[in-house]
């Protein structure tokens, strides 16, 4: 059991990161290695207080040597579901489970929107883990949307299991399979009552599927953790950086704009030290 | 006439102000070459993410290259006094007159509570500022605190003017003169009525006065800027560091804890993004 599971490694995990550790804390840092791909592709940065103008590679290199110096490791593994229990979280991974007495969830902005019916069918055909929900699709036909390369493996793993799989990746990508085949329109909409029943492409067809899978590297919110307030796509929080979850803090893009380093950084810390507020009133 | 005045030379600061020049903003930023004493005496600093364990000078240095880089001056004036005009903001320096159409609180955090009565007979023998109100007190019986000896010309002044002086400094100081007299025991608290009467000394004693000048680096926000809502000392304000009055915005220590130079940096670029869309509107 973790005292502190962070969610994301851009500039808002790092900064939560960094505190929790100075203090003792034992955390756990969920992202990859590239830190925040965000900041890695960024020509130049002017505002980040101390570095003049600098390329985002050079700071996520300084980001990176910092968590090193620390002894911070990141997790590579992808939170998909994150569960208040009475006193404590659980964290799904697509093949482990995390527990952690409290949560900060630096997620970075979701850029895309979830489409229609998205949502409301969470649970009931549309699925964002393969590992959790692929077994219900045996045999069966299935849509599956994924945005990175890196979680094309799941893609694989799905069509081991699914009879038919119509795949919408948002990438080049050379998989090939017998049983996989790849639309030339994109997903438009998810078509069902009570169930996903198809999905309706943007050229106007239609694909009549059992399930609809979306592999993203970014989960939303509200997705992830069932219940957390949010307004506009943006985690709502007050200014100590909590959510309306006890044990739930939230920092950078993720609680809106202005989507900057050096909010995301200053959010970190403010909801690290609420966590050790948090943390040290559970320990009485 | 500037677009934003920003009021401290701290991390909040720099912040609010790298991101105002790279808009393109006329500034002007209030302090003092040493950019924040606070970090300059800090020993090492290890959660300010890109840095790792880094001296407080050191990251002084860094702003202050970083300000350099983008011409940015420091204009080394005390603000004593904040005006709300009908759609300005007019600064009070000791000898000098600003003007700005928004206003960004990067204060700091005050240390040092006032004094029993010391607000309520503010402007009625209590003054922050002598170069204002030492006229009023030509041929009179002043106290004088000074907790800064780069602030002890002005108490020069006020000897030159005051007939006699009980003079308090909180710092070892070679400064004598006739008709200036230290007392051995500090002030206590202020007395009097509708103006004020004396000074009572820790010791016991009181002193009869016509008046008492605290000049101290940190003028506390309230009294900086009428009818600034602050909760235990700290500027009130909501997510988006705007602050109760219309066009004022704070960053940094001054609006609470933690006390963190990620904090004041990350709420120094928020304020600063207020500011943009205040100016945006004002422009319509």
């Amino acid at each position: 059991m973790y005292d502190i599971a962070i969610v994301g490694s851009g500039p808002a995990g790092i900064s939560a990161a960094i505190n929790a550790k100075i203090r003792g804390k034992d955390i756990v840092l969920f992202g990859n290695n590239e830190l925040s791909h965000k900041v890695e592709i960024s020509n130049e940065i002017r505002n980040y207080p101390g570095f003049q103008l600098v390329k985002g590679s050079e700071l996520n290199f300084a980001f990176s040597k910092h968590l090193d110096e620390l002894n911070i490791e990141i997790t590579e593994e992808r939170i998909t579901g994150i569960y208040r229990m009475k006193d404590k979280f659980t964290l799904l991974a697509d093949k482990k489970m995390f527990e952690a007495k409290c949560v900060i969830l630096a997620l970075g902005a979701e850029t895309v929107k979830p489409l229609e019916n998205e949502r409301e069918l969470l649970g009931r055909g549309v699925s964002y883990c393969a590992t959790c929900d692929g077994l219900f699709y045996k045999d069966k036909t299935i849509a599956v949307f994924c945005d990175n390369e890196g979680l094309e493996e799941e893609v694989e793993y799905l069509s081991d299991l699914a009879e038919r799989v119509y795949y919408f990746p948002n990438f080049n990508t050379s998989l090939k399979r017998e049983n996989v085949e790849r639309p030339s329109s994109k997903i438009k909409k998810i078509i069902g009552e009570k169930r996903v029943e198809a999905v309706e492409l943007k050229d106007g067809s239609t694909l009549e599927v059992d399930g609809v899978f979306f592999l993203k590297q970014a989960v939303s919110a509200d997705v992830l953790l069932a219940n957390l307030e949010t307004e506009n796509g943006s985690i709502l929080t007050d200014k100590n950086m909590k959510t309306n979850i006890d044990g739930c803090f939230a920092a950078g893009d993720c609680t809106g704009t202005p989507y900057q380093i050096a909010k995301a950084v200053g959010e970190g810390n403010i909801a690290a030290h609420s966590a050790f507020t948090f943390l040290a009133q559970g320990n009485k």
